[in-house]
């Protein structure tokens, strides 16, 4: 029979020779993570069902980057609580205050392997497809049930490859190619589908890009974001992990599998305006809007690339009086190459604040909170209202480029 | 009349001759300094007065240091609430989210100047007294008063002068002295004193080190802390401003002065233990005390050379599992200077969360704060109950040196 990749993995999870879309199967969780927002949650649930132990500690990952440090007496008691919870179930796999964002780190530390079934609380799970894993988020009682039987029933998802074709010019990155899709199809445009990622753009996209288009999948409703192992993958994993990995792909002709093809030949820089993340335009059409701070970082564009990318633009200038820049790099692994390329330099000296490695204003939690009246112009995935502070804020979403161009002049800028 | 370097200027600020402690003068303000946490209040009561103009933009140095970046809806709304007060009175002086802590970023930025009057809304405004100043903490109705007719009246006070003799041991630094000393006189035993330090030790510290000094006389009750201007001082200020400046002297036979003598060459490292600042001890009694965190940095111990007395223990080493460790670079300068010397490298290195320029966990406000029965090592100056996040917590006070031994070892350790 043929199938789709999401198929595939969840078969192989059920122990299944094969399913199809629509069917309930019940899957062993490889990898189940929770974070220290949403895990004293899950472990409150996890205590309610009276199971002394969970299923497997080696396949747990507990982590702590919503509120690093503690911003708060609850965040502090929070992380005592998961410390407490880590120690007595013997989680090895733990990572406090000082490691950084969940959806950077577990990759970065191989607990993201092809073929396995990943789940965790928190919606940009599905970033780890870009592995070529079937990754998604999950609500806190579902790992409950997840922590106590190893277990987790999934209606297996349609999948909807977006065949994406053509280079990308100068300053136009998977970011942009993501947000058209999302302008294109809308916040509902891949409600409970696979969606995965394919075509000659994204075989040419490094893993870093690949990660990015993954993390918005759930951004147009889709339960997970993918895209096919190949040299890139294995050369990734290569020193990060030693487990051996099945490779799944979709056979061109899997019954649940529709095709959208995306041109992105002529792509220009795109900025998600307010207050969907589908309210999608080519920045020539914003350019000028006046911004108040400018976030440079998260599970979306905080890696090394977009660093990288950030700080060429940004050297030797400086970032406008009118705005704020934070730069917060996604780990500490990220952090540490940054300050070898110097990268940390351009941007302290451009005056730019770099913060430790965490969300930053993404979930509006307790790092540059906006204003009422406030714009800002955010790498990060969502926009709806009061999401980064203030309902009465405002903010765009963008690639690091334009973020870089616009901190500079001030006001939503063409970094080209 | 003989007088006191505190008589002095006070009576120069005053347009007197001479004047002498108890009484009470009318001096014309310097430099008024107010940040995020408290200038709101200051600009409300300002604003009660009826007055349109600040008596004199040029004189406020506004800087946000406490909520950077903005933790909160409310401390967005107090920022934007800054800015805009900083904008119609057209104060050139102000420093943004992204400068660090205003007791350092006033004299890096030459806004502290020998012989001068400073006054700011936080009790550790006494730090610039290293540069020869009269600078004392206000509250923000007094602030009120300065701004809207840049005089505010003094109870002169009287002077102690600490004669610190001998030569400092290895790994004991200016932050052991000045424990010391609180603990011998107590947290009142300079109560209303202006606090002087002197003596070939003190002649021997570095600019950096005679800030610690002054910036803990408040915890002993001061009105101020002050160090005689040398060549040092004039070395520190050049580059930094080109205003000329008078130089004080306290005349030995000066009627309010009394002096006490302090040697320092049997000194070990100091610990004040919790909940008093002035319950100190050598590090020997409370060695293999365990702590959940250290936080190296504050407006007393979060200069470069700090950094670089930690990262030389750290180097190569890694922050013990039990202890999550922050550093936390005073201001941006000395970031960008321990960025140059490889100090950050060192810090993430050995696990420890670089966060951005701050006053970080010395308040309790949004970094780094401890639950309940936790125990804190840091550089900063305060441990009474509460003041790093739960009363149920602990917080261990001490220099750069023990707390970078003690997050390697997990425990309170010498560095020697």
């Amino acid at each position: 029979m043929s199938m789709t990749m999401a198929e595939k993995i969840l078969a192989r999870a059920a122990g299944l020779k094969e399913t199809e879309a629509g069917t309930i199967v019940m899957a062993n969780i490889d990898v189940a993570m929770t974070h220290d927002l949403t895990g004293p949650l899950s472990v409150n649930s996890f205590q309610k069902i009276g199971v002394e132990k969970v299923w497997d500690p080696e396949k747990i990952v507990v982590l702590f980057d919503h509120q690093v440090p503690a911003d708060s007496l609850e965040a502090a008691q929070n992380h005592i609580f998961m410390r407490e919870f880590v120690e007595k179930q013997e989680i090895n796999n733990f990572y406090d205050v000082n490691e950084g964002v969940c959806h950077q780190v577990l990759p970065e530390k191989g607990h993201v392997i092809p073929g396995e079934v990943i789940v965790g609380t928190d919606s940009h799970t599905c970033t780890h497809g870009a592995l070529g894993a079937f990754a998604t988020g999950i609500g806190s009682t579902d790992m409950a049930m997840v922590f106590a039987t190893g277990k987790l029933w999934f209606k297996v998802p349609e999948t909807i490859k977006f065949d994406i074709e053509g280079e990308l010019g100068k300053h136009v990155y998977s970011k942009d190619v993501i947000l058209d899709i999302i302008g294109q199809i809308g916040a509902d445009g891949a409600t409970y589908q696979a969606c995965e990622f394919g075509g000659e753009t994204t075989r040419n996209m490094s893993i870093s890009e690949r990660m990015a288009l993954c993390n918005m999948a759930i951004e147009m409703g889709g339960k997970t974001g993918m895209v096919e192992v190949d040299e890139k993958t294995r050369n990734y994993l290569k020193g990060r992990t030693n487990k051996s990995y099945e490779v799944f792909q979709t056979d061109e002709d899997a019954e649940s599998l529709s095709t959208m093809y995306v041109d992105v030949s002529d792509l220009e820089p795109q900025v998600a305006c307010p207050h969907n993340v589908d309210n999608v335009k080519p920045v020539g059409e914003v350019e000028g809007t006046p911004i108040d701070q400018v976030f440079l970082g998260s599970c979306t564009n905080g890696r090394l690339e977009d660093l990288r990318v950030a700080a060429k633009i940004m050297k030797g200038k400086q970032v406008s009086s009118k705005v704020r820049m934070l730069v917060i790099p996604a780990s500490r692994e990220i952090y540490r190459q940054a300050l070898d390329e110097g990268l940390m330099n351009i941007f302290v000296d451009s005056g730019a604040l770099v913060c430790n490695p965490c969300c930053g204003p993404c979930l509006g939690g307790h790092v540059g909170l906006l204003g009422p009246g406030e714009v800002s112009l955010s790498t990060s995935n969502r926009n709806f209202k009061g999401r980064q502070g203030s309902p009465e804020a405002e903010v765009y979403l963008s690639s690091a480029a334009v973020a870089a161009a616009s901190a500079i002049r001030g006001e939503i800028a063409d970094p080209r």
